[in-house]
């Protein structure tokens, strides 16, 4: 069934990781796919400039579908392949209404990660501030407070990101948590979310689609140490 | 069946509106909502932290579930009252795909618009540079062909961005549209969009949900006019 899916992507790169762990969770292993290195523009080869206008991954294809939005490519999977593997979206509007405000307030995480951790690549050397890059770093700290409230509030020890279940939420989100002890976050800015990433970390979906790169250099760099 | 749903919103704040919108097409007028002026700072109001740790619009209440992310707001209404009003999310795997597509899109569309329409307002003072503003128009000029281009495509004149019907695509995205006529954005910019625009400003949705400031003061600033 999966064999007319196609996904380009690469290593490390949250959305990339979030379509693959769905495509684990909904017993769609089998796909099609190309490892591109970002670090070599691979990303930006011929096959992905046709399928994607934005010359980005992931690049996703189900038979003639293309869905290249990260969220969009896991929200469909779920809809098509409803009923196979993991039912990430419940049935019921008050489990529904957590799991969809969570998956959404990922982004917050993401681009406040993306703005400390990677400040120095998207920002060009002389548009750079101190008074920036502390602030991006406040913000961080602030963000993740808050969902490790999220996850204090919801556990029980041993709860996912929207309740006793795994969900679409733990899908989009843990590729990003996952950063935050890859480079190096003290623990105490966010034990919680700490302690749910050990738990997740062996979870079969996300073992198998684990970034490459770092099972190649498993202590990474620190970049956010000194958060 | 509205009377237990609560929003709060600011006026013209395009992730308010496209609940607005949402609620209008799934037929649930007569929901309580209180309007927050953004310039006196009302949405950081007791009633808002209360509901949402982010103390932000819109914050979204129904009966005692609290949706305050937009996209998750307006999929969670989809998806309760599904057959009730416009079918937001359509069955077809096709048409679902480019729904999804478009939708996740939207955030492109929208964070380009606000780097360079606000750049001002984000950027403090001292760390604003005449380089980062030139790049974030030249990014969004190319973010509007591109739209441009997905209607061009889906076109037959007088269809949506994803295709014959208005779907959620239309929903999330018209807000941020909506913001390039009212900002003086050239015409040739993007002619298809100002067509699409012109098409759905006055759909009952997307009118009782107009922005209240827009009506009182119709002209607007010209922030976009040398895009």
């Amino acid at each position: 069934m999966a064999q007319n899916m196609m996904l380009y992507w690469c290593s490390g790169s949250p959305p990339c990781w979030r379509v693959m762990i769905a495509l684990e969770e909904k017993l769609l292993q089998g796909y099609k796919h190309k490892h591109l290195s970002f670090d070599k523009k691979e990303h930006q080869c011929a096959e992905v400039k046709a399928l994607n206008p934005r010359v980005q991954v992931p690049t996703f294809k189900h038979g003639d579908l293309i869905v290249n939005e990260s969220f969009a490519a896991c929200l469909y999977l779920e809809s098509v392949f409803k009923s196979q593997g993991t039912r990430l979206i419940p049935d019921d509007p008050a489990e529904q209404a957590l799991v969809y405000q969570r998956m959404f307030e990922t982004n917050n995480l993401q681009q406040k990660m993306y703005d400390v951790a990677f400040y120095g690549y998207y920002v060009p050397e002389e548009e750079r501030h101190e008074s920036a890059l502390k602030r991006n770093k406040e913000n961080l700290v602030t963000e993740l407070k808050l969902w490790d409230g999220y996850l204090e509030k919801v556990m029980g020890k041993g709860s996912y990101l929207a309740g006793k279940n795994f969900t679409m939420a733990d899908v989009v989100c843990f590729p990003v948590i996952a950063y935050f002890p890859r480079l190096h976050c003290p623990k105490e800015k966010c034990p919680r979310l700490m302690e749910y990433y050990e738990m997740l970390k062996d979870r079969p979906s996300i073992k198998a689609s684990w970034p490459l790169e770092w099972l190649e250099d498993p202590v990474g760099q620190d970049t956010l140490k000194d958060l």
